[in-house]
């Protein structure tokens, strides 16, 4: 059973129990007057405003389903009780994220490790001497990060060997961890007890990697496998179960992408559905290198994954406007005559 | 049998045969005093300079082997002559890239497909109603993409339906162009003919995953199903394989990650492996929001990933500092001594 | 005497009275337990809270005088009442700006012209046609802001024919405004109220400058001059009379470097002073490029202008971080100790 | 007369005579092929091609005057010859700068100090200490640059006390350095030689502003003083007397608007001019804050300012993209055709 590793006396003074990473709970602020205010404003206060406002329509529109998704170091910096919370409220239906995001900092912090306030301007060689890891200002133990990925392994081992996507593996992971008492507020057993499907499209670009070719190195015989197409078919069907849909996205990357094509996936499968109605991105990223993170929402329109009508990308970093925009969705209250999807239910059959 | 649509009339305006991008080709440039001269200056003309002279090294450095890392719309925008040159003359040995550069754009050319010079200033929605994509200033055809999309659903069909890593089913892409006689100077035709292993860790995320789903939805019985485990196992031996390595990353993303990745991993199978020797990375991502793609590689050495003796971020945007860097590998000949590294031989044992 | 013009019917599609951009009122708004909670999360929240707390800390120093520093088109974006408030509230003791900001946008807003919300995705060449000016996603009347400049003409006109720091011809601004009732909630007209100098070191490059041309190129004998050395000469005057100073930046440009080269000035005369002790800066300027806006305080320390342990730089769009920090400091209270310090009085002895 | 102070043994470990910053020689290498190439691709190596072309056709176009303004830290990064070589190949008629570019940087290094390649990865304090100053990664002495600043006080205690603009005290820069025998190949003084205006529009705002405090402070009675207003109207003459205009723009800030400004002034003035024809920026700031620095220009097509028809923006670091496009133009021998315009000649009857 993993457990915190003993630290030494020096590897403390990096890691402090008294630097520890605390999630923002969006309940606590009642952020819509301020957010309100920003709308007769200009520039990136505004269009937080409109994407806050956005994000209330979907949550009103009760045709419509919400995926969320997750790229950057979002949960080591404090931001996983938002998700959290969205999951408990019905502000979400699907989600769909980076690996790291969801083992090395949810299910990690799940099995009870943490994540600690550090700082950029440090040397990294002791740093990996002391085998601390560092995410820009915030330092984690290696040690304990390898206690997940072993525990990955041996969810592994304790399956059937058959090919997996990355959400059937999630869920495993998630009734592991309520057999296994742990993670009450983590975001995978939350969404496991709220039939929510959690897909990590890179699965194996994470502690869930190092986990799983532990496994498939070291068993005899069948292995398990993760089927990336499964994930991309399962999402689609997601789409094709729904009548509209609005994306939330934090950060780019293969979560943004793979959540926009699902549009066209229907398309190639002899459905035609809408494009996603709403979507909303926070980014930094830039639209002049022509990366997918920074494109346009206008750009996905081109492709016939996002409606023109309500679209809004917001220049800010995620860790201050998150809170804000998760935060006016949840006080808005518009969540409440949303019901539990349970997507999961559909997909297990 | 792919073929180019038919385009209508107003579609030929903006996919026009005038206006295709063409790849630049870094034979032709001796651009080496110029890098040199970049040197004496400061800030990124000095970053310039200092991560061609590190690519430099890691082509003498006998004992290293070499890993491209590719992110962003690279080849749609000119860069793919780049990577068939430095495949061609093993200045690589092993390539990991996003989907859409592989399938989309790499892929989708050697079908015999183009890529149109545009513009950023248009009106999306005439776009989509043409079945027009754009990438920033660029555009492709739609359909020309929906017959990609359905070549990898062919190919799929007629594989053995087993779990395939992503390098195994680009190998069979490779060899479906030889077979068709498609794809003379595509990077995918190319490293197959070189035994030069190409990962693609998002393997769904990207015309690939459309065709791959095709396959699961339309085939009765067992199916090809992408292991995403099986890549990072698979990339993780050819470091196994080799006494040092180096990375030449362009963007960041999944990519970077994986391929740093892989030195925990042979730790995490009982082997331990030297560190990155070399690494060298053109991104503009920025690293205050603590997003991977933007992250230091001295960040990556407190993971234990990358050494910090010859590590060198050089921020431009990749069409403009790519050239330079790798043109400097070219002319320095310092690849005339190296070998095929040939992996996918060792792999598919 | 000013007056807002009579606007075609098609420019006022343009220019909707419904789309007034208005000021955030930060008083309203108590940010202290949000930002509080963001001083547990990591990147940029972190730095806010940081930077709030510095802000708090500079507040609470008596010995400690303040200088505001402005870059950015931040007052048409609504954020002109944060700083009314701060000079309201004792909260700021001399301020540091760009032209547009003072000029084009405050006085403008005194001579009773509006910003209006508009969007980036316009055609400019029917804004010029109409004589609307675009600033990013907002609009003003061209024709509003020559009134504005030949209201500056005028003014010179009326001074005496000498040499002026931009400091003295804002100060006669100021007087103006009381003088014709008018620009009651402006920045011009509360710091002339309030004996709080607002320098402009680059006093030309606005609408001040083209009054001031006007007056030069029309007046026979004798000029308004605006003597720029005066200006570095009497900023440098109130940092002598300083015992301890922090800056609040918000943008970078010429006002942060001009208030920061302030300590190295009084060396120049002769007068060791000690550093600025408190030093935040909100800004999107990344240090990549060498260029002085996103060059960290920690290199300005190399200059001997700011001291390092009370520094922290936010990585953030000004309108979204601005209201946060300034609210925090506002509603913290730490004002209520500090009295008027009229830096006024002694410059114009 | 100033000489480079005898440096101690710990400094010069910082301030290594094998480590200068030496100047970019564009005339060595004909970047026309690979800048020509560039123009098939996409993205920001595309968009520096059509840079590189418009400013041939500037050169190419009779009735157009160039102005050049420059932001950033650009001399200190090694970019000085460029603008020296087109300077003395008629390749630009007017300049406008920071202080710091043309005075801590090339008055700077006319009197025979130099810049050093550093590292942004030092401990700040332990500079301080030394007297070492950084930018980003170059170092300076800062012994050196009171040199300077002192050498600005004794020009101006040499001259008649009444208002310069900054390109007349420049000029009188340029005198004093032919006079004294230095500075050969220095833009200031080059300048000078070939009668090109220098516009510094915040000239207090640099080493300028140091000396120039020190000669108000000490010297009894009538005062040098430098009138921004005449500044702005010469500059502004500039532009009545040439028929068309195109401006080459390096980085943002007060240059890049106080030069596209000057149409505006004309009008002011009565005379109607056309706006500036031509318009390049090489820049990495983003447009989403706002400000003006990364402002589009077609949003300065809105003010009146810049015609869209051959306008490009670049982004790109400068020390990178300054000598592709600079060294285009000079390969291109358009300025063949070119003669002196000698602007100083009008300006200063």
């Amino acid at each position: 059973m993993p457990q915190t590793n003993k630290k030494s006396k020096k590897k403390l003074e990096y890691l402090n129990s008294q630097q520890i990473v605390k999630h923002i709970d969006i309940k606590k602020y009642d952020v819509r007057k301020l957010v309100d205010a920003m709308g007769d404003m200009a520039f990136q206060a505004k269009n937080l405003n409109r994407a806050s406002n956005i994000y209330v329509k979907m949550l009103k529109d009760k045709s419509c389903k919400i995926y969320l998704t997750l790229a950057g170091s979002l949960f080591s910096a404090g931001l996983k009780n938002i998700v959290v919370d969205m999951i408990k409220n019905n502000m979400v239906d699907g989600i769909i994220s980076t690996g790291a995001i969801m083992i090395d900092q949810d299910f990690f912090e799940a099995l009870g490790f943490k994540h600690f306030k550090g700082t950029p301007r440090v040397d990294d060689n002791i740093l990996r001497d002391l085998m601390i890891d560092r995410i820009y200002d915030t330092f984690i133990d290696e040690e304990d990060l390898r206690v997940c990925d072993m525990t990955v392994a041996e969810i592994a081992n304790s399956l059937e060997p058959q090919p997996y996507s990355s959400r059937e593996f999630i869920r495993e992971m998630g009734k592991w961890l309520v057999k296994n008492k742990k993670g009450k507020n983590s975001v995978i057993r939350t969404a496991y007890e709220k039939g929510i499907p959690i897909f990590v499209p890179a699965f194996s670009d994470c502690s869930a990697g190092f986990g799983l070719i532990h496994h498939q190195f070291n068993i005899k015989g069948n292995k398990v496998t993760i089927d990336s197409a499964k994930d991309f078919l399962e999402l689609t069907k997601t789409k094709l179960n729904s009548k509209q849909t609005g994306i939330f996205m934090i950060g780019g990357g293969v979560p943004k992408n793979f959540t926009q094509d699902v549009v066209v996936a229907c398309d190639v499968l002899g459905v035609e559905k809408d494009m996603h109605k709403y979507a909303i991105q926070i980014t930094v990223a830039d639209e002049r290198d022509g990366g997918l993170s920074g494109s346009t929402l206008k750009e996905a329109s081109s492709w016939g994954k996002v409606e023109t009508t309500f679209e809004q990308m917001v220049y800010s970093e995620a860790t201050i406007a998150f809170p804000l925009i998760a935060g006016y969705g949840y006080h808005s209250g518009a969540w409440k005559n949303r019901k539990e999807t349970r997507w999961n239910d559909i997909l297990d059959k």
